[in-house]
């Protein structure tokens, strides 16, 4: 006869009213966990006569004050504007930020494969990235907190912009222009979502880009103009993609007369296609962006602005909260940093002079 | 009557012929010294009588497999990409790479009075600003190797481009378009260089941007030009910073046919002045700027392009080799990649149409 069910380390997180990891590090004598918070804790543990097991007490170990970040692309401005933002919020607590990139389907696969036998980090950031089943159960397997800044990832504590919002602030002020042949250019893939190594995602980053493609047919159908799918294309991302969107919806019987790029990198790609092409942004072809990229004031690019660094700050201070024991659970937050309209000189009325 | 002057690990370090820092590690059995550096060490200690102080016991340590890296600005390309590059190459030899911004005066200031008593990286790497003699002072006292990349930094061993071949590249281009009247927009401060708290840099930048400047007037100088030095105008890094250097540029009596712009934002801000003016480029005013971002590709800048994501990658391979008590000592290698001129759209002849 089975003896009755082991209590888990979840029974007591759950009774608790915290999550595992906060139930980890309290039990753990983590320094950074409230006192009322440990003291809730260890009540539970004590109702349920929860007796540790070795590997929970391991993982618990004590702070290593350091916190690790996952980058897709560095380099790439999106990312370093969270990163900047991390950074400072992090320092401002103390904390040191260990980065790693995770660009290629090769490096995720060697880091996820690796991290759980580290154990070297309090907590974990995502930025901006689809995490698959797989990268997901290693991450909980390291038994501390996670949280995504840039967008949503999975049930993660996030931090990203409402892309629907953004999306929306873009085409309506191309349909306010009169515009009704209006194309989208979409990214599929690399900058901020990916299947993972075993190629399958985890819904993680639904809002983004569905939600600016959404957006392009909601504004549509508010306007009364019956969506015409012909008008939306799919390209890898960054300004080649850009270019090469643009071009295809060049080659359409009936082209667009404006354009909503996903981003503004990709707006500068379809720009540049436009010129080579001998048609004038906005005369003959408006052109709008997301992002409010330092490069969208030179070259006079009309643009929804995001707060990037402030993502990824505001993550920052998510985790310090997280790992205090202070961050509320259940249902994780989803914060929204708001979006704005950036008026520039790459939109106007269909056909209207300057 | 005072004894013999004590013997110290730098007196080790001289006669055993490598650095302080390398020294340090040989003595305290840092695994990742190689065996024949270890010996001559330990042969040098022994034939100077050396006694090791605590604190050099102390300093060694053991090795934490983490590396720390400074960094101005993390959100800018040219950082970003020095980022990816480094990561690559720590990440190959499974060290860890911990973040610090040290952007401002402040964050400066903080970090270094701290650096010192935190002892938990094996090494530092500077990513292209000037650190002052109070800095290098604390540097210093880690006791760990310091690697500079983007630049020259100190006397610390580093990666960069030359400045004045790559500014020589640029101005022979516009020499050659028949250009005799060449204005040149310089960086003067925050992106790459900047004095330190002590209000104070020890040299450590010197060739950029004076490398470019001296280019512009060298190039000049052999095509029998006499440079105009009011065609020099100095501006903060960044495109608007490009935007106000070129406005002051046209507010000239008699304004350049061309310009030669420190990078490529700055030169993509000059071009959104030229715009707003309603000047033609390059009809009216060729541009040229450095760096070859990505975004130069989608403007159609002419540009002189540098493989900054190689600096850091290569900056990451010097690290390595300094843990394993491999890089040469006595004069630090200052390795300098090759940079190109990439023909584009923003350049031509003087007054030419195109």
């Amino acid at each position: 006869m089975p003896g009755p069910p082991r209590v888990t380390l979840d029974d007591v997180a759950r009774r608790a009213g915290v999550s595992t990891a906060t139930a980890s590090r309290a039990l753990g004598d983590h320094p950074h966990v409230a006192a009322a918070t440990r003291a809730r804790v260890r009540e539970a543990a004590e109702a349920l006569d929860y007796v540790a097991s070795p590997e929970a007490t391991r993982l618990a170990g004590g702070p290593t004050g350091r916190v690790a970040v996952l980058v897709p692309h560095p380099s790439r401005w999106f990312f370093g504007e969270l990163l900047e933002g991390l950074e400072a919020a992090l320092r401002a607590a103390d904390l040191d930020l260990v980065i790693f990139r995770v660009g290629g389907p090769e490096e995720r696969a060697a880091f996820f494969a690796r991290l759980p036998a580290r154990r070297k980090v309090d907590a974990v950031v995502v930025l901006a990235f689809a995490v698959d089943e797989l990268e997901h159960a290693r991450l909980a397997s390291l038994g501390v907190d996670v949280v995504a800044a840039g967008g949503r990832v999975a049930s993660y504590p996030s931090v990203g912009i409402d892309d629907h919002v953004a999306g929306r602030q873009a085409m309506d002020h191309l349909v306010h222009l009169g515009h009704r042949r209006i194309g989208m250019i979409a990214v599929g893939d690399t900058q901020r979502s990916g299947a993972g190594p075993s190629g399958k995602d985890v819904g993680c980053l639904a809002p983004e880009p569905d939600g600016r493609t959404s957006a392009w047919r909601a504004a549509l159908g508010d306007a009364g103009i019956a969506p015409d799918d012909e008008l939306v294309v799919t390209v890898p991302w960054g300004g080649e993609g850009g270019a090469d969107g643009m071009a295809r919806l060049l080659g359409l019987r009936s082209p667009p007369t404006a354009v909503f790029a996903h981003d503004d990198e990709t707006a500068l790609g379809a720009i540049r296609t436009l010129r080579r092409a001998g048609l004038r942004v906005p005369e003959d072809l408006s052109v709008i962006g997301v992002d409010d990229h330092p490069l969208a004031a030179l070259t006079d690019l009309t643009t929804v602005a995001q707060p990037v660094r402030a993502q990824g700050r505001r993550a920052g201070e998510l985790v310090v909260a997280a790992l205090r024991g202070e961050l509320a659970d259940g249902l994780p937050p989803a914060e929204l940093l708001p979006t704005r309209l950036v008026l520039r000189g790459t939109t106007s009325p269909p056909g209207a002079p300057r």
